[in-house]
């Protein structure tokens, strides 16, 4: 008998944990595994804000797979995906083409940049590890020309964040404990430096209890970051951001304006005819596509509604550890010839966000508020539990976070 | 009786050793001593080359001004100078002007570009903190943007040294150290970096001994640095570094051409009227104007004729530091109403150039080679032992060096 193909594309959250959780519960004999990834590594997109400000090496964020992946289970390719041919059961990547029985699409996210003009051109994007630690050596390269000018501008020490939502206040928490570390280093006075938060909606984190956005602004704000509220981004230019507020325009001179606000599925998924919406696509309650009954979805590129709210489920990592779960077991049952399906059913256990170091809001266990420094050691508990799940205590004690002590 | 006015302009070897030997051999109450400086510290500008680099941190390099000044008896003025009228005995600086009534001169060096097109706009300097700082975070971000670009250039990898004297060879040693870091932290094979190190004369390190030359170069090399030798440099541009050699015309695309080869005087020194060759007055013995009785001049704007070779002594900080005991001693004699001025007389103990962490070539007590470790070691001796004449053991124990183990 042959044995099946199973592909994984992209050892994200969902990709990996799918991985992780087929080498566990299939034996050697009864599947080939591949798992295809651009990186040699897996990264935590949730501490790519981190990365980005300079306040955690990108080496802790990033876990070869080797670590974590058997590789005489699981067939690991670097290699990039170009195209995926559903009818064909077919795979393109940049250096060869993989043929599959079953395939998990777990390509992660895009950048929704809204047709804002220039954002695409002239915004950072937290998006990997490349383009964070960029980020990273982009604010100090400017902090580091301030002193040689004669006249230095503002838009070098000027940083505005496009975008109040999850990322972009994590990431603003960050800079604003790594602003007075770089003031330090390049002798510029803290005060010279603005962190700017730019947010279109009414309020900062829409979708959090007012009471933890009040919290989080505050002590923000304690700490010298900026909010515009209710402000609209026009443009993006070499010279900085333009946003519109009270039909008031300003325009914030920056040589780094970073994008923290939309993100959407992948472009690959569209292209290759699945019926997506903004590249991500409505699955089926097994997680697979609605056409075909051999391809799942996990992570950003599968939309999932919470029937609730009717509104569809946010794409976090939670979230796409938890379908992995649901995917892994299903490949392994039709891998099997069988055919009981499980359905996939969210189990969302609460949401924190940083606010920096030992700083934190976050609603846990059917809307328990959380603030402060509780908050923070909730935070590093929740990432410490994925890394034990991922790659068991080995992978927890050389990744972990333990800084929990003020 | 009125107190003398001392002053002294510049805080590098010669202007602090001055200040320091003055606080030391005369009392409050014999004369009013101020000190002149840009930056609120010192810095050793012989280990500026391993801050350009990354391979030493800025805050070792420097030292607070007023943790080696006693300001009881010396009045620190951070302030820049703008001009000096000897005829009138005054000092025009930025924020304020002074009366002196004996002057010492310690403004220190610039570049020399020697009319090399596009060199001052497009070139960086290893001149100051600052600058140095500058070129090590530019060459990171350099490395930090190569894997976000689809066809990453070369120029983003090559880093071109103009010279390959005392400094280009220094810095090019350390540069070979730091680039397999800089390779590991930003993902990119050793191999497609280059470090190149251009020089017009038909030798590196002109004035050494060749055996030592050759050390130096095949040391060098063997850490894949690229020497051209005999290689005018014709222009540098926004695109890199062209040289000529061998009737060849070559072009090398970077984003990073660093220029270590000439240095002059202080145009402030030729502007105020002193009679001086590029930036540096040729002064009497004592080390005094010729024009002026009571203006000194000390390190790199002193100029010094080596009677044996007929030509000046380089302008190193070994001979600042003891130039400084001669000026402190002829200051004092003078500020007393005292005549007998002592001569400066250059006892130069040996030149030790460093390749790196661990090793160095150099000449020592007449005539000695040293080679590899030892080499190494004399020089991290010999930069002791001025941290030590600067600001006694507390100084040398916070900022020497004493990795001298492999």
């Amino acid at each position: 008998m042959k044995k099946p193909n199973i592909v994984i594309l992209g050892a994200g959250y969902g990709g990996i944990m799918t991985a992780v959780k087929l080498q566990k519960s299939m034996g050697v004999n009864e599947a080939n595994i591949s798992l295809v990834n651009k990186h040699s590594y897996h990264y935590q997109t949730t501490w790519l804000h981190e990365n980005a400000a300079g306040t955690l090496h990108h080496d802790r964020t990033r876990i070869q797979i080797k670590d974590v992946i058997d590789t005489s289970k699981v067939n690991f390719l670097q290699d990039t995906v170009i195209s995926i041919q559903p009818d064909e059961k077919k795979v393109t990547l940049e250096n060869t083409a993989l043929v599959y029985d079953y395939l998990v699409i777990g390509l992660g996210f895009e950048a929704e940049t809204f047709g804002i003009p220039g954002l695409k051109e002239h915004a950072f994007g937290i998006k990997n590890i490349n383009s964070s630690r960029l980020i990273r050596q982009h604010i100090e390269y400017n902090f580091a020309k301030y002193n040689n000018l004669k006249n230095p501008g503002e838009e070098l020490l000027n940083i505005v964040v496009g975008g109040a939502g999850f990322t972009g206040i994590e990431f603003v928490g960050e800079l604003a404990n790594r602003v007075p570390e770089l003031c330090k280093e390049y002798d510029i006075p803290r005060e010279k430096v603005r962190i700017i938060n730019v947010e279109a909606a009414p309020t900062a984190l829409p979708g959090f209890d007012p009471a933890l956005v009040e919290y989080a602004m505050n002590s923000l704000e304690s700490r010298g970051v900026e909010f515009k509220i209710g402000a609209m981004i026009k443009e993006v230019t070499p010279e900085g951001l333009v946003y519109e507020k009270d039909e008031q325009r300003v325009e914030i001179p920056s040589n780094t304006v970073v994008w923290a606000a939309g993100v959407r599925g992948n472009s690959i998924v569209e292209e290759s005819g699945f019926e997506a919406m903004r590249g991500r696509v409505k699955v089926r309650e097994d997680m697979r596509t609605p056409d075909y009954d051999d391809v799942f979805v996990v992570g950003d590129c599968a939309l999932i509604i919470n029937e609730e709210t009717d509104r569809p489920y946010p794409p976090t990592a939670q979230m796409a550890i938890q379908q992995a779960d649901t995917v892994a077991h299903n490949v392994k049952v039709l891998a099997r010839g069988e055919k009981e399906l499980e359905p996939f059913e969210p189990n969302l256990q609460g949401t924190v966000a940083s606010l920096g170091h030992d700083d934190a809001i976050g609603v846990v266990f059917n809307d328990k508020k959380l603030f402060g420094w509780s908050a923070s050691v909730m935070k590093k508990v929740i990432d410490n539990r994925y890394l034990l799940k991922l790659g068991g205590i080995g992978l927890l004690l050389k990744k972990g976070k333990f800084n929990i002590f003020r």
